[in-house]
């Protein structure tokens, strides 16, 4: 029995897989504070326009440079493997498989797209990169790429991560990059939010408008600013996973698996494993595609499909997304990847398409998950992952009442090396859930009243 | 260009590789309180006698069960890596290659005898295990194997990197193990060492002692002990890694390493690399062979040849070894798999015959290369891998000095993830050299002037 399927160096894919090409509604642009949609050069002060190409890019794949692959190999082709003692544990018939995102050095996904951002930036001339970061996983990756590749990092982290988490810091500086807790004191986004309230536990939202304002502000102009999640290039990036999964699962017999599971937080692991399976279901494969966002943070089962801004002081473009509404701070859960008031739009249309079908799950459920996982499969995962292998063992326990042999496929998305104060937490006994209060949707709703509206709607095919 | 090889599951070694047998002096054995050999019965209470059979074994290759396989198999072959972007650093024409153990679930090499000492425990009728843990890597795999395979499990882990890597205790108790400081009120051991000092920061000899202690008082008889380095079934164990890595060289057309340099506390992690290219050398091959301590705790390049106790209380056998003194309780450094007073007899002996060069190295120089690496090679690495990778840094300078294209070979024991406060410190320019005064030497050979002495000497054949 496999238990772990690994690719050669040969058998790395050489493309990426662009989703938009596929989707049946097209893809709807972000817009300008006018309404109309942002050009490539309205953009050309934050992001290079290699980048900027690839994200309004029309063709289905575009090629990885040698370079590029040259650094991913390092960790990838990342391992697929059978959770055999979970398997076991619970007395399912279903086969789970997972890929194993937290070998790469800083242990997570995030470097999949980090070392192109950084390479792509680089070409252009860029110096600085700026970024935000949540639970510290991003901002580790890009400072990781940054040191290879040879650029300077400015890493705005959300406060209730840099309190929780303390040695993330640490370890974005022992790769050489600069780190500060979000809101700062070095932005005017971040002046104000600390004026609105100095005990802010700060939020994704509020860190990208300040890593935005710090690129667009240098006067040198080779400062560019640099997102971990939620753009078309991004999760673009993070397709070599899923690319990857198909080709494992191939090796070992497996015609496609039954159900895709991943945590969503911007989208950007979600989609890296799942694109390539959206592509074949709209081609009419039968497949399950499940995003997996926290109770407390529901942007796709409870938030509104809306365009609304990406980060909180509104100085991003307007995007066609599922959101909580921009100033939406959600709970300092441990979970803080998944700390995102909004989601990527190619998963939000793909939401709306009915191509994937998001879940909510509670805290208190990923923490036992966690365990279990720990306990079994041996891994301490990240609390962003715990809410993939919760949704896991609901659908491995369905499989089981079912008696159905189904082949699941999950995404570890990161190691929790960092996250153990939550481990710590929920061990003891202090970890409680929440659910967010209808009010808070209602807020959302007025909040995005006089924005544009998307025109998106479900097909009704899936 | 390879910058990694990997093994398939069918290259895996079968066996594993037993240097006693072909040591051109033979290993001299562990002495009872009465000066004579201790016999396995006399052990049988602390460790199972299957495991006592592969201490005294006269068998050079001891067959690997296919049980155990399965579990190493999780996380192993282990990939040998070439450190192209450090040699790029250090216009070295030298050729770094390194294995990677910071790949299993708990993140160093210790589970490579974690799990088979679970495993025969288990199947000789063990309950629980006991064991101490300095860093906590040690305890962190026994944790892992133990949880795997289905035994309790308790840590008595040292006070100083109790307080520095709390966390560690919550990745313990995440596996479901439990963990204290050491000294603790738990034994009488512990008692009487913090009566001696209140604010020891503990030691590994102390811990040893705790843990022993808790398993020989035992009345159920069905708790035993396990030591994570030191003794020859546990070198034994780890010796997959110098297997595997002699396949991998073997499999990109490198016959041999020039130099073989691993860090070592215990020795478990050197002998697990070196020993099989230490037979080599025995055989006529020419190979330097470096362990490399801490200038704080120089027990092989400062210490005496001697028998001595292997813990501080004095309750384990006496053991031929490097040393300095039971009673020698080693600087708060930060690598604290490291802060050991004595060296498993197995590498003792290899020094002794000249078959292998120790080096040690002092703090400050070891986070330089462990920052060096992290810039380069993009890991971060555990305070005990940074003493390999210091000595590997000063070889591949000297090879550039020399114009000669030296194939190294280091292995990277471990990752540095629960290490960050001593990166932290270094980064902050808080840490500080310590070299061991010359009267701790001589304590400690008033220490052990009544003891047996040991009769191994220099061959001079090396």
């Amino acid at each position: 029995m496999s238990i772990k399927v690994l690719l050669n160096e040969d058998e790395i894919p050489r493309q990426w897989y662009n989703l938009a090409v596929d989707l049946p509604t097209p893809l709807q642009p972000p817009l300008g504070p006018d309404g109309k949609p942002v050009s490539p050069e309205a953009l050309a002060k934050v992001f290079p326009m290699n980048l900027l190409e690839q994200e309004m890019s029309p063709q289905r794949w575009i090629t990885i440079p040698d370079e590029i692959i040259d650094i991913l190999y390092r960790w990838r082709p990342s391992p697929l493997r059978r959770a055999v003692y979970l398997e076991k544990a619970l007395n399912t018939p279903a086969k789970i498989y997972y890929k194993d995102e937290s070998m790469s050095p800083p242990g997570s996904h995030k470097p999949n797209t980090a070392v192109p951002q950084a390479w792509y930036n680089k070409k252009a001339g860029t110096k600085t990169l700026t970024t935000e970061t949540g639970a510290g996983q991003w901002g580790s990756a890009l400072a990781f790429a940054c040191s290879l590749i040879g650029l300077a990092c400015k890493v705005f982290m959300v406060r209730i991560s840099f309190d929780q988490k303390p040695f993330r810091k640490t370890m974005m500086e022992t790769w050489g990059a600069t780190c500060v807790a979000s809101p700062s004191t070095e932005t005017e986004a971040g002046r104000m939010f600390l004026k609105k309230d100095p005990n802010t536990p700060g939020s994704l939202g509020i860190a990208i408008s300040e890593a935005v304002e710090a690129a667009v502000t240098d006067k040198t102009g080779s400062t560019k600013y640099s997102l971990g999640s939620v753009l078309n290039h991004v999760l673009l990036h993070q397709t070599i996973i899923g690319l990857e999964a198909k080709k494992q699962l191939a090796k070992i017999g497996v015609k496609k698996p039954d159900i895709v599971i991943a945590c969503a937080g911007g989208g950007s692991n979600f989609g890296g494993i799942a694109f390539p399976f959206v592509a074949d279901k709209i081609n009419g494969e039968k497949i399950e595609i499940i995003p997996v966002e926290p109770a407390s943070c529901p942007s796709m089962t409870r938030g509104i499909f809306a365009y609304d801004f990406g980060d909180s002081a509104g100085m991003t473009p307007l995007l066609p997304m599922h959101t909580l509404g921009h100033n939406f701070i959600p709970q300092p859960i441990h979970a803080g990847g998944l700390r995102y008031h909004g989601m990527a739009p190619l998963v939000s249309q793909a939401v709306v398409e009915g191509l994937v079908t998001p879940r909510a799950v509670a805290q208190l459920e990923c923490y036992r998950a966690a365990i279990q996982w720990a306990r079994t499969e041996g891994a301490i995962i990240a609390p962003e992952t715990s809410h993939a292998v919760a949704v896991t063992i609901q659908e491995a326990l369905k499989a089981k009442e079912e008696g159905k042999e189904k082949v699941i496929l999950m995404n570890l998305s990161g190691h929790g090396h960092m996250d153990l104060l939550g481990y710590q937490k929920f061990l003891a006994g202090q970890l409680s859930d929440y659910s967010l209060p209808q009010e808070e949707i209602e807020k959302a709703e007025s909040e995005i009243a006089n924005l544009p509206k998307p025109s998106a709607k479900k097909t009704g095919k899936w």
